[in-house]
């Protein structure tokens, strides 16, 4: 899992069966000095509601993110499995 | 899921039975800004009828790629998964 | 598995139920030289009760993950394995 | 998958059994440009009967890579699963 | 599957019980021309009895991993699966 910020959606009307009614979120990698790693811009499907803006933790591994959708064959690297309130970090 | 560009095909006459008869695409993933990002240069199938030029959804993951096919024995890692209509991105 | 160090952790009280009651670490991979390599900056469950500030072992492999969990349907990828000792490196 | 070519061999007396008869060959990613990507080389296992020299398809799961070769026991993440004949780029 | 030393070992007392009498031994990747590539220094298990300073074949994938060990609990990413005997580049 890391920490990441959604940036944005995708639309795609053309896409596979199983995608059909989910939600894409665009989501980027954030340091830990809460600034966005560009090397890190995924498309994550969303199981907790999660908004543009949001500071979202991310899993990303497709046994994970299917299991979450209890659907065995989507297809899906990763997903948005909680919004953060707080992190702490001691330097 | 990322997003990415299809920039041309491969031809392989010699190889693996399972791949035969499938469209090889090359794809190269795009940032936020709609820029090829260099380091991300793969070959992938498709399953939306996606050509050269398309913005598409590129899953990759063996166990997602395979399923799409309903081949447990295609050797595949990634698969375009959607055709992009449109991409909002708050800044 | 890597060497890393725990830097903080994260709070996050809307999430998926299966993280529910599970601490959420920041760990940071470290160099053979004992610096950190920004580059990988996760967050991983724990199963040795790893503190902020201990050289930990974590393993970042989503089986690996659930089967220390005995739970298959856990979304996680890292989880610190072991507390570091000692490291021993032949220059 | 992703365009590589075959750069050498590797010789291994003592081994995993499980790998004992396999060709062991050395692959370096090319890019789109033809040009060796020196951040990914790779040794990989063979089922094509591919040369030094020859740009082949390489695919990178491990999944994959047994079911090729039809043994779940064997260590293995890279296979090379076809001989490159053209590549068209849409420039 | 990729070339690499062994550069040291780490003793780790307070693990997963898995992994309780494994010996832990930190091997870094190595460029075709046989230098240190410094992004890729990872804790592999053994199964070739490889001691401080020979090359090795390492294989990073989880299930590659479990299944040398006959044991699908223990977390476990890379495992030295040989010793290198002699590398021939063709340039």
């Amino acid at each position: 899992m890391y920490l990441a910020r959604v940036v944005g959606d995708v639309v795609s009307t053309h896409k596979n069966d199983r995608l059909v009614g989910k939600k894409l979120l665009l989501v980027k990698k954030l340091t830990l000095d809460d600034e966005f790693d560009d090397s890190v811009e995924v498309i994550a499907l969303d199981v907790v509601s999660a908004g543009v803006g949001d500071k979202v933790l991310v899993v990303q591994e497709g046994s994970s993110a299917r299991t979450i959708f209890n659907d065995q064959k989507i297809p899906v690297q990763a997903v948005i499995v909680g919004v953060v309130d707080r992190v702490d970090i001691e330097r």
